[in-house]
């Protein structure tokens, strides 16, 4: 592959968008206009229109000397549309807003907006605006997502009931451990330059760092099974900060038990080799993008046969606190260690 | 006043989102559900929906030590607004993600976000959510912001059409030449820091580039004079960057008239001041904010009376090309010198 360097200055930022909104097209009948005017314009949703946001800063949230540029594009989507999901709402738009310095190329833009447009299509979302600005340090990313959800069928952190069930799809601490193993690839290759990162053994928890999946099948799974949860929200900072959200913003305390935190094999024996503990992974590791949620006993029961969402435990009233039984026959607190990024001096 | 400083890493970040979503309450009845969730939550609108996004960036678009953050705060939500109202819509919602070094205190962002309430209250929007993250350097200010329009009153920039009446609301150049004020009074202070600023023979011009206002009142008008304009765009890069755009979206050419162009006294007699055209200020300074639109003749006998609308020109066939009839009597063509952030190297 020939390695161009087109600079971004010889585009202008008009010409930089031009070329950025002729590869989207819209999927939604709802996107009546996309790029190119002061503002997207939607035809009326119907329902309720669920908005999230996030920001994404390189040296802070991402390290582009392990992340390729195109699964940054996939997972700055995939992030705000997991929160999208987290309300039980079906994501529809998502605006991008860049910041570029000049060690950007329009080649680099392209890739990450190959990554944009394939999650776009993965979560069958429109592109429909943004804004492209030169910054004075590396990388900055800023998504907007909506959704719709029928008024009754929104889902929010503060529904959580004594004695319902509480579910987590998929698996956890994956992405963490995934990192780790990233990180560790970078020291030796400063130190080596010349070796290549051995990263096969890791490829499902890499994967899992750097393209992260947003749960979007379990909502229509929701909608087809009559099933609305009663609490829920997406695993960013870790399962244990979540279920504290859950428990703060429902008052109720949270049961959870070690044995039934579901745990790829890759990802405990990575941990193990890495010397951490896979719970604490499962715990407090984050960017699992799995959903957390709650449900009646009888909703649980339409569930049972779902190969992909685990029972973890149940809720319990707030006085009896937010407890995980240990695999040892213990209970400890369920506290947040989660990450933060607002670090004390 | 007291001069406290509290670290953002004290609060932690969902102290920090407590702290700034406890100032704000909803001032639509389309708010369902605001700050605290993984989304936040809006009615069906009705109509069409309309979606705007802008990334301000610390160093690119804002120089903090002439800007106070509160104004910052008011502007970040200002010239998102105006983008709402260059669609013919009434704006209702935005969010708000700030990227923030550990420069900035607790203070310092009580201080941006009086400025995001002064703006909400006053254009009647929601603050429904938001993002907030450290970041490596400076501040970093994403904004999106929503807003309503019947579906029938969309003005896209694509409407202009052969013997339309081009007109601006207010006046133009006054937020550049306040820029330029700004920047002098700043190389000034660097060489003297004992000077204080002399900026009250300024204040109008200086309060346009510091704490501009978006139009939302001439859209309120427009629907009670029953006023659709066959175009309409903001004014942010420039007058002559804007009447390029609709020339382009329209397929249509532009005649302006040099002594047509509003222009505050203040704004010329300190262009001349400091050696500036006044003209070329109102034609390339951006950053004013108005509306720039056009209307059919027969709309533009009911917009006559109005002291803020400005006829400027009308639209012709595009074989005749963008052109400005100067006050000397000549023709020149209108091209856009427009502000550009990608600087060439």
């Amino acid at each position: 592959m020939e390695n161009r360097r087109t600079e971004i200055s010889d585009l202008g930022e008009f010409g930089l968008i031009d070329r950025i909104s002729q590869n989207f097209t819209s999927l939604n009948k709802e996107t009546q206009l996309g790029i190119g005017d002061d503002a997207a314009v939607l035809n009326s949703l119907g329902g309720c229109t669920v908005v999230t946001t996030d920001m994404l800063l390189e040296g802070v949230h991402f390290d582009l000397s392990f992340t390729p540029l195109q699964h940054l594009g996939y997972k700055a989507v995939a992030v705000n549309i997991s929160d999208v999901a987290a309300m039980n709402a079906i994501p529809k738009h998502i605006t991008v807003n860049l910041g570029l310095s000049n060690r950007f190329s329009v080649e680099a833009v392209d890739e990450f907006y190959k990554g944009v447009k394939a999650a776009c299509e993965d979560y069958n979302v429109d592109l429909i605006g943004g804004d492209t600005t030169s910054s004075i340090s590396g990388l900055i990313i800023s998504v907007t997502a909506m959704g719709i959800v029928g008024q009754d069928k929104v889902v929010k952190r503060s529904g959580a009931k004594d004695k319902d069930v509480i579910c987590v799809t998929g698996d956890l601490g994956a992405a963490f451990i995934g990192l780790q193993v990233l990180e560790r690839e970078k020291q030796v290759f400063i130190a080596n330059p010349d070796m290549q990162p051995q990263l096969d053994k890791y490829d499902y928890i890499v994967q899992r760092q750097l393209k992260p999946a947003a749960r979007t099948g379990v909502i229509h799974e929701f909608a087809e099974l009559n099933i609305v949860p009663s609490s829920m929200i997406d695993v960013s900072d870790g399962l244990a900060s979540e279920l504290l959200h859950l428990s703060k913003q429902s008052g109720v305390g949270m049961r959870i038990y070690e044995d039934k935190l579901p745990i790829d094999k890759q990802t405990y024996d990575t941990a193990v080799e890495l010397g951490l503990d896979p719970t604490t992974a499962a715990l407090n590791g984050g960017e699992d993008y799995e959903l957390l949620f709650t449900v009646s006993m009888e909703d649980m029961e339409k569930l049972k046969k779902h190969s992909d969402i685990h029972f973890i435990g149940y809720v319990q009233s707030s006085d009896k606190g937010n407890i995980m039984a240990t695999k040892g026959g213990n209970e400890v607190e369920v506290t947040a260690q989660g990450w933060s990024h607002f670090k004390k001096k």
